[in-house]
């Protein structure tokens, strides 16, 4: 049904797989908005949340998430600094894996680690974001956003627009969308393109009017500033005047065009603060929303594979 | 009976409020005592604990009586300098909201916040203490252990003695004093008098053997020179001398006045060590110990307004 | 039969009461590789972990035990800085005293620190590691380790080295072999062993060769650079070289000898890195798991004492 240990990127997902755990997640949405309590799924597992770079509102939706499943949850304060050789993270892995957790959430500055992480263990091993790399996830609660709002998850023409380079949203959400045949515009400057583009990206363009037009929905990045090292970085002020979306720029996408934002945002940075709020088009709070419900569903399919290997 | 959806300060509560919440607090009390577990009448909701100032202990009370009463509990450890701009409080509360929480906890440095908070979102909200506005858990607790040792709770003769212009501490007990009808001295250095003085208070010195005189309650405040920006700030040594609790100033009071502090006590400045420790007089413990009731007793209640919100 | 209160530390302890908690955590080790939950036989407790330093690994390991066995876990994050007198310790000890714990856990930077807040509240306290002193749950998870390999406890041939001076494992250790009647080497620089040696402690040398000869047992130390104030600090180098354990010092013990650190380790000083992998001799993973079978062990029968005080 869900043919995998560990969730750690879209790739290598399937489309039946994403619409598997989207319509699981749907039934936990609706079940956080009324006053029953979702059957307690995860009780007598162990989730261990290891954050090397903070995080409070991810590790927040996860912890929740896990709590609301009935998991036993610890989170681990990790230091990075200290962790920066590769073995050192290994022994990390190791440390944990002999305490016999069930679900392990990471997030870690550097691609790869994760994956690296899992290599070593025998639990289920969820990304909460390595460094470009993936941030599956985030991914999932948009596209359960998206398929809530515009009542599929194929055939739109999607913007994503700002930070491309620095961003595993980003990347995560291109093959998502790919992957489920929608049609993705990269908009931003140039210096803040990836250089080797994946093939399933049809088009870029560093035009916010040319790319919103027509959108049927328009994804706003943060600008990561802690992740350019080097390079061109531009001034907030004229960052926002070129790439910033307002109700103008707004105007050139699809009459019910909807608004998205991974947060935490940077108003009058990379959103007009009237229009984050404005519930015509802004779905940023409904992602945050969704996002506890992908995770309890990623928890729960990743839980019923853990205890079908315990069992065989 | 306790028509409140948040405990955002004493001002606004009744008598009869306050009344219903000690009340319950007491029976919390006995049970805290017993071996027996209270009923876990916070079973399936989920409690934040949002501290955007650090504080181990009140956040440690709120969170064992959240775990006390079945709730799952989550701290998120906030960092108050990166969210200076109002602006950005009100996205970390539209955000936890799409959380669906059911009981958020906050302590913030500028009075006034945690109000704003509420406006917000659709969970009950209790102030841990706002900047120099309120602290009504803490005001709540102190009339706890004051109707336990003097058997009522009006017409007490209460002292409330040290840094008053800082204190929240301060605040929310003079408006709990004054609408119980009990008779409230402010004493302390002129320079930590706050300008605008409420009407209901009755009398101020800065002569500590006048204040206390025939005092029912010696009720001292903890030095906060982390909030005195700029002005007068005395020597500790100069403090002690002048405003500290020895027993030849307690001398002045009843002989069976009973000593309280909100900790964590600076010993040797606000108060003499050995006097702290005097059973025949100090309550701090017991203030404690009655901190965890109180705040066991305002979330029962609280999520009561709440499910009755829900189910209509 | 298990005349305790408090678990400080292995001196105090008969090897009765070693030989009883050994044979529970057998008993929870075999529980946690299956996939039945024990018995919570802490539902309703609340235990809190006091960490005034800070130890992501031991403190996990004290907090997944508790949560194991149905225990309400509160972790308290301590500032050593803000504590330095003694005087204020014991205001903590009281004011936590005061909330109705079940099972406190301390770490302190200072040896004694935790009798002396043990002394001071009415629940179980655990010594999670003071100063030099103590680190009881490390040398019975280290006795775990040894008999479940070694088939017995006692008559066997055990060479600790390293950095005996400053660690706490060591001392523990040292008392727990020799009380179950086991031949116990010290080895390490002269400026690493500690002045005044226990006289159950039979040899020191600082030579390996010499120390690991027919040794059943190699029990390496972490290099504890931060409490070296002052005397000869060895180059990493220069250690390795001379104290680190590679194959060709590991030859000297015997063929079936097990290796062992308390980790975090310090690969490339203390121990070669393919040495601390190889399953023949390594049993540094088992350690971390017996680490959570023994405070398993600890808290229930600490619980049990409780109850039957509580009872009495």
């Amino acid at each position: 049904m869900f043919p995998h240990r560990h969730l750690l990127g879209i790739e290598g997902l399937s489309p039946a797989d994403i619409t598997t755990l989207l319509d699981l997640a749907e039934t936990y949405a609706t079940a956080n908005r009324g006053s029953t309590a979702p059957e307690p799924v995860l009780k007598g597992l162990t989730q261990i949340n290891m954050f090397f770079e903070a995080s409070t509102r991810t590790q927040a939706s996860f912890e929740l998430a896990g709590k609301r499943l009935g998991a036993d949850v610890m989170n681990m304060a990790m230091q990075a600094s200290s962790l920066s050789k590769g073995e050192t993270l290994i022994d990390t892995a190791l440390t944990l894996n002999a305490m016999h957790p069930d679900l392990i959430v990471v997030r870690h500055p550097q691609s790869g680690a994760v994956n690296l992480l899992a290599s070593k263990v025998n639990c289920a091993v969820l990304n909460a974001g390595d460094g470009r790399h993936e941030h599956p996830t985030q991914a999932l609660l948009d596209a359960l956003t998206i398929r809530r709002r515009k009542g599929r998850l194929h055939r739109l023409t999607v913007a994503i627009c700002g930070d491309i380079a620095h961003s595993r949203v980003a990347r995560s959400n291109m093959i998502l969308l790919g992957l489920m045949e929608n049609r993705v515009r990269l908009v931003g400057p140039k210096t803040l393109m990836p250089s080797g583009l994946d093939q399933m990206v049809a088009e870029t363009t560093d035009d916010m009017r040319e790319g919103l037009k027509d959108a049927d929905v328009v994804m706003m990045l943060r600008l990561q500033r802690e992740r350019m090292d080097g390079g061109f970085i531009p001034s907030e002020r004229e960052y926002y005047h070129r790439f910033g979306l307002d109700a103008e720029k707004l105007a050139y996408a699809r009459p019910d065009a909807i608004v998205m934002h991974p947060g935490p945002m940077n108003r009058g940075v990379e959103i007009d603060g009237l229009l984050a709020d404005d519930i015509n088009h802004s779905v940023i709070q409904e992602q945050v929303e969704m996002g506890v419900a992908v995770r309890m569903a990623a928890m729960d399919l990743l839980a019923r594979t853990l205890r079908e290997a315990r069992d065989a």
